[in-house]
């Protein structure tokens, strides 16, 4: 009888790599996307080195194997979902903080290593990695330059390719190599660093990643305010933008979610308020206490029914930790399918606004965070468990959110990539000559469609490739 | 007689887009890199749309005719040259600025847009574009986002491809596709905006370009050093990064270029000193009070011969203006050979060392100008007029601090490109794996191989496309 894949894959690698039984298997199957189609992998494999990266791809080239790489499985895209009889490739066993040079600034780290604990370890040497998307407890490195992670401090600092100065790649060829550099600056060819950041794990596989890092920075300062829509928020949030203030964060919670996070952690958060926005500025000294004075006069003329600067850090952090808790809260309660959509800043109200006559017109409950002041919305769909006409609804809904974002000039996904749910939509956002640019350079980098298959981008020709 | 292509393309533009008589194209076939081959182009053409760029694209498609798109030829390693029977695509009548979104903080302007024009429209709107190449009283925003330019904010504010959020461009196929978004993020797909920039026109051409802006900035303090040595300003530079220091601007300049300088627009600047550090911190309030002192401080600590906060703004903008035409300033005299290699920050004295010991061994004389807190030098190769000689020496060093770079972690071209000067380097930097992916990333997107052949990486399998 023939070798099988795990079998193989037991052989050719050390012990204890590869995972074959079907329980252990079981958590290896999609990441936290819901509904998104995943199948039954052959295998998973957690690797310790590149090299043994590169030797379990080289025998997916010669068999033809999917490979499916995954970090923490976070991901609300379906990117991480295994293919039938693919090789999921988790890198929870490559988790160490390899190098922090404080003189250039730069911290280098296997793919593995919590989003969390990078920054905790950088604080030691004064030093700061700002990319925090809500999932940094649990998301890792490998994840985040997979995704393009955004965060809540992007709208001041950037997402995620901003900080990733370099990388370590097994590609569809099989070959280990170095993309981008460690050095401040650095332009000889492509930027395939750039490239690689935001693929998904479809044009290869990236097993080392070195960061650039900033000087901690000083302590923020926090505004809250109070709403009785999301729609006034969205005004507030267009105020404080069009007075050129930059927040270090701009999140809006709306009551479902605090609700859902008081039902679970019984933070005593239970707002007077439909929505609250949290503002942070970091800017130093008189500037910054200036800045956070603008904000709340926005919040203010905005029709706030409440807001103040926030005297109590235990008090601002709860709220920002609420906030960041959300998405996790109402998924326990029931099915939530994720948005993430961004839009010009000066059309969150309209979007907001958009996004509450589909829920109406959909007869579905939609939640809503957001990463104000980069027009970037996560409406949160929720239906009841087993409810399979809501089910339905709710993916109307999510496809028409996606239609109105491109119609207003937005994209469809801001942070949480295309995975398998925003196929439909990133081709409606792109059209047909982009995406033959992007299926080229596909077919350029991972000629044998071995690399995560289906995902972000199909074949030329092909149909999605089958799923579960 | 068969049509020429300059007969074709007067036929198939609108009047005056083309440019044949050899007087009038003796001007556009080379860009200001020392002794880069260059050919002799078919037509220059002066497109007034992306329409008219598409137009000219197919043609040249259909008969296999080069083209080679070109800013304001201020390029450093060749680019832009012409090759032989190539189409020079000048971007010098598409040179508005289109729009200025104070509420998006963004700015869509033409490729031809000088950097300088563009930084004046968004200060009027309290806005700030920052990447500011030395040569921004003339190079324009197409030949930047061609080569990813840096500049003298770099350390602190990153450099044109951070500004870059959208680009219209005629593709390889004759298409006029949009990639990137208006938005703050967005992930719908391979980041092709990013790809394209710092491509020097052989992935596609580009024809509007939409910029990321930041609100104006407070005015900088200005610290100024003498140093006795190259080497020991490298120290002071090392000290600032290990201090933490994140200034705004950190120039090296030696003796030789002030020199030139004056000797050019009289500006009585000969200092007594071998070299001067000029360093610029813009931290508002008592922070940036802080980081300037400390500045200082690194300077005196690495034995400066003298150092001072600049009291005088008109003194400190002189000597920021002497840096800027440093490059044309020494021109003007002689051959001057440019170098652009960067290095890890805390290797800049090393890599002073090096160059010095590479002057006396291949007996060139070389001056230096650097964006230091970057890593990022420019010494300048400076040969007598005519003296073929020495030429060759030149041409000699200019590959073994190539190298040296490479040795010490860094790269071959911190912001300059790649174009025909660097592409030894580069192959030698990148080594043949990672030079197979960029070559089938090139191939992918430009199949037909019309788009600035033999500029940054050669067809598979070909020798150099003569260009002269």
């Amino acid at each position: 009888m023939a070798e099988t894949v795990a079998e193989a894959l037991t052989r050719i690698l050390p012990g204890s790599r590869v995972v074959t039984d079907p329980e252990s298997m079981a958590g290896y199957r999609h990441d936290e996307a819901e509904w998104a189609p995943y199948g039954e992998p052959a295998a998973v494999v957690r690797p310790r080195s590149a090299d043994e990266v590169r030797t379990l791809v080289r025998y997916c080239l010669e068999r033809g194997v999917p490979v499916v790489p995954r970090g923490a499985g976070t991901g609300l895209s379906g990117g991480a979902n295994a293919l039938d009889g693919s090789v999921v490739v988790s890198f929870e066993a490559m988790n160490a903080v390899l190098e922090i040079d404080p003189a250039e600034r730069l911290a280098v780290v296997q793919p593995g290593v919590v989003n969390d604990d990078l920054r905790a370890a950088c604080a030691e040497h004064g030093l700061w990695y700002p990319p925090d998307p809500a999932s940094s407890p649990w998301s890792t490195i490998g994840g985040n330059v997979a995704t393009d992670a955004g965060g809540m401090c992007c709208a001041k600092y950037g997402v995620t390719s901003d900080y990733v100065l370099a990388m370590e790649v097994v590609t569809g060829e099989g070959e280990i190599v170095s993309l981008g550099r460690r050095t401040a600056k650095g332009v000889a060819g492509y930027d395939l660093r750039g490239l690689l950041t935001g693929s998904e794990g479809t044009l290869g596989i990236i097993t080392e990643i070195t960061v650039r890092l900033r000087n901690q920075r000083p302590p923020e300062r926090t505004v809250a305010g109070y709403f009785d829509s999301v729609v006034a928020a969205g005004e507030a949030v267009s105020a404080v933008i069009a007075a050129g203030v930059v927040p270090s964060a701009l999140e809006l919670v709306d009551r479902h979610c605090l609700a859902a996070v008081d039902a679970w952690k019984n933070m005593g958060l239970s707002a007077d308020a439909d929505v609250v926005l949290l503002g942070r500025c970091d800017t130093p000294g008189a500037e910054g206490e200036a800045e956070a004075e603008r904000m709340l006069e926005c919040f203010t003329a905005a029709g706030a029914t409440w807001a103040a600067r926030s005297s109590d850090q235990q008090e601002a952090d709860a709220l920002f930790q609420a906030r960041r808790l959300a998405y996790p809260a109402l998924e326990r309660l029931s099915p939530v399918l994720t948005e993430d959509v961004c839009v010009p800043r000066a059309l969150v109200p309209e979007m907001l606004a958009r996004i509450e006559r589909t829920a109406v017109a959909h007869d579905v409950r939609i939640a809503n965070i957001a990463h104000a002041a980069d027009g970037n919305l996560h409406p949160l769909i929720i239906t009841p468990h087993g409810d399979e006409e809501a089910r339905v609804r709710a993916q109307r809904a999510f496809e028409v959110i996606l239609d109105d974002a491109i119609a207003l000039g937005g994209t469809v996904t801001g942070e949480h990539g295309v995975g398998v749910l925003k196929k439909r939509g990133m081709n409606s956002e792109l059209g047909p000559a982009v995406l033959a640019m992007q299926r080229a350079v596909k077919n350029a980098l991972d000629p044998h469609g071995i690399l995560n298959p289906g995902k972000v981008i199909d074949a030329e020709g092909a149909e999605d490739v089958p799923v579960g």
